[in-house]
């Protein structure tokens, strides 16, 4: 199949750091390619694939404030679609703002929707754009737009096999994220030290999460049982999972997908967490760990949770979470769009004489909400 | 007429305070209505207006990091678009995120833009669409951009009998203005203190532009012939300029339209000023006032300016600028365009036969850059 995958221009793919879509779409980009697809992937010109790289930028934009994304995703967007005839499928990681291009061409486009959808303008938008085809990565992020067409579900993928796989439990807990109210890094420090077992924690500290830190978190630091250290490497967070008891991540909102738990189950090291948002999509309480909602269970589950097998919870990550999984499933979803094509824009009236201007043609007012479907490329009206 | 207005949603129409776009429209829907004209205006609703408004959001965004005001603009410019047939012609102030919609109606779109086009992803975004229908706000602002379909370039207007009158001159220079590099408040400062003429400076202080301020002006403050004014509200700025001798703004960017400059005129007061950008399009050196490029140019200017007429100044405003010419010369843009609809985006190929599967139909593939004219509504391929 010829594939195209667009990307947003803040982070090259893969990431070198932060950046959890652009390293989603390296997963399956690499692995569609194993597969044998032809992929094209619009990017910045730092990124790295096997697939054919159109770039549409010299260098990653990060998010500097000085230069206009959006003004970029636009032109970005104007020019792929004057191209879409050649794909067999247009699969969209920007978001809302590839919605006005998608009736461009009769080519299907794919919008997998990475973020959360209950911030306001964001439900908003998509909202006005029911009928395109949408993948969730969890079916608890469809809550808050039941309404959209969701075509599928697709969890995401990592690579199992890049992922340290460590048979012996470790003797610590381990926080690994962003340093925010919503991961709640005061409850985790709260469980270890009830639990009496070390807490290594390693976070990013964003600008806008500072406050929150110093005033919430630093002082809780001062603490034999708990290790700070700040923001850690790639390889350095998969050693520090590896090697742990557990990921302890008792995050309080409905997060669409946990990437990180995945991430510590290929390294063989079970999750404990709340079970809110993807969480009870993702894990097994009992399996892959345990799962509370206040610190007492949490508490209770750190008790027994060397009593979870690892080579468990490597196999499980294996098999549910590996990125072939993700991009056959992906393909499943392209074959299906290929065959059914929904226009879901409206489609202009007919020509009809002027009412008021005799000899003159002009349109009837459109039928709002008219949609017209083929099967197989047949003629659309 | 049925003409749609359509502005950004940061502010709200008129503005309570910074809002060049936001004034000029409000100057043009009040004029177009005043024409005889059914106007509507998309705007936030607390925007005031003699038009029909149909308000997109219940209060201005104001620039709030957290809320998303692009995902406002998709979803409100699909919801106009969805009803575009009803108008004669859509007018859109919002820049280059109108574009991907122009080709979602019959009806002409008309895109007015306001900024600067020097900026690089501006710049880009605008290549892309080169055959929208563009209003420039000076001849100057095209030089970046000169293969953009220009239309007509339309000068901004004011109420000029809004503006106090003063027959006499003043004893003060006056700076009028954004605190930036771009402005060279330090020349100001510098011209006055030559001519020995005081300087009064009204400026708002923007976060950005703060360090540039505190490290390069707040030490030429302090001079007896300098008074430092602050923000000053719309009347305290018309007194201002209306009582001052000349208003000094030795601009060195190429602004793409000086505001300010016409009203200081209004006022009946000469402008001193750099001949860049639109300047030689708005001034008349030697009537409205006197350009110059240098410290001396400008002292030579301040010596003489007390013989400029300032009756002529007034009435240069009145006949240039006032906002029924702009209105006008926008209406005479509209009926252009709604004879003449270019239809710039690409028609997708006739049906054929599959050539691989037979008995299916497909689309031929796309004639690139194929435009279709129409004169008065005959009949579009």
């Amino acid at each position: 199949m010829h594939i195209a995958q667009l990307v947003p221009l803040q982070i090259a793919v893969p990431p070198c750091a932060y950046g959890g879509t652009e390293r989603v779409v390296y997963n399956l980009v690499e692995a569609l390619v194993r597969q044998g697809h032809d992929v094209t992937l619009y990017a910045t010109g730092d990124s790295h694939t096997s697939a054919r790289l159109v770039p549409m930028l010299d260098k990653a934009l990060r998010f500097d404030p000085n230069v206009d994304a959006t003004a970029h995703h636009i032109a970005m967007l104007n020019e792929i679609y004057a191209d879409a005839d050649q794909y067999d499928i247009i699969h969209s990681h920007m978001e809302y703002i590839t919605l006005p291009f998608v009736d461009k061409t009769r080519r299907p486009t794919l919008l997998t929707l990475h973020g959360r959808l209950d911030v306001p303008a964001w439900n908003r938008v998509y909202r006005r754009y029911p009928a395109a085809n949408y993948v969730s990565i969890s079916d608890a992020q469809r809550q808050f737009l039941p309404q959209l067409r969701w075509v599928r579900t697709v969890h995401h993928g990592i690579n199992v096999a890049d992922f340290p796989f460590q048979p012996e439990h470790g003797d610590y807990l381990t926080f690994v994220g962003r340093m925010s109210p919503e991961k709640r890094p005061d409850i985790a420090i709260e469980v270890a030290r009830r639990s009496g077992i070390p807490n290594k924690i390693a976070a990013k500290v964003d600008h806008k999460e500072r406050p929150f830190f110093e005033r919430e978190i630093v002082p809780l630091l001062d603490d034999p049982l708990v290790e700070w250290l700040g923001e850690v490497d790639e390889t350095g967070k998969r050693e520090l999972m590896a090697n742990a008891l557990a990921l302890l991540l008792p995050i309080n909102w409905p997060e669409p997908f946990g990437m990180v738990f995945i991430e510590a189950l290929a390294c063989g090291t079970p999750v404990l967490t709340c079970p809110l948002g993807s969480v009870p999509e993702l894990l097994m309480d009992g399996i892959t760990g345990y799962c509370g909602c206040t610190v007492e269970e949490l508490v209770e589950g750190v008790k027994k949770v060397w009593r979870i097998s690892r080579e468990g919870c490597r196999s499980y990550a294996a098999r549910r979470f590996d990125s072939s999984r993700m991009a056959s499933e992906y393909v499943d979803v392209y074959r299906e769009l290929q065959g059914h094509r929904r226009r879901y824009f409206v489609a202009p009236g007919p020509l009809i004489a002027h009412p008021a201007v005799p000899g003159i043609l002009t349109r009837a007012p459109r039928k709002a909400g008219r949609v017209a479907d083929s099967v197989h490329g047949a003629a659309l009206p």
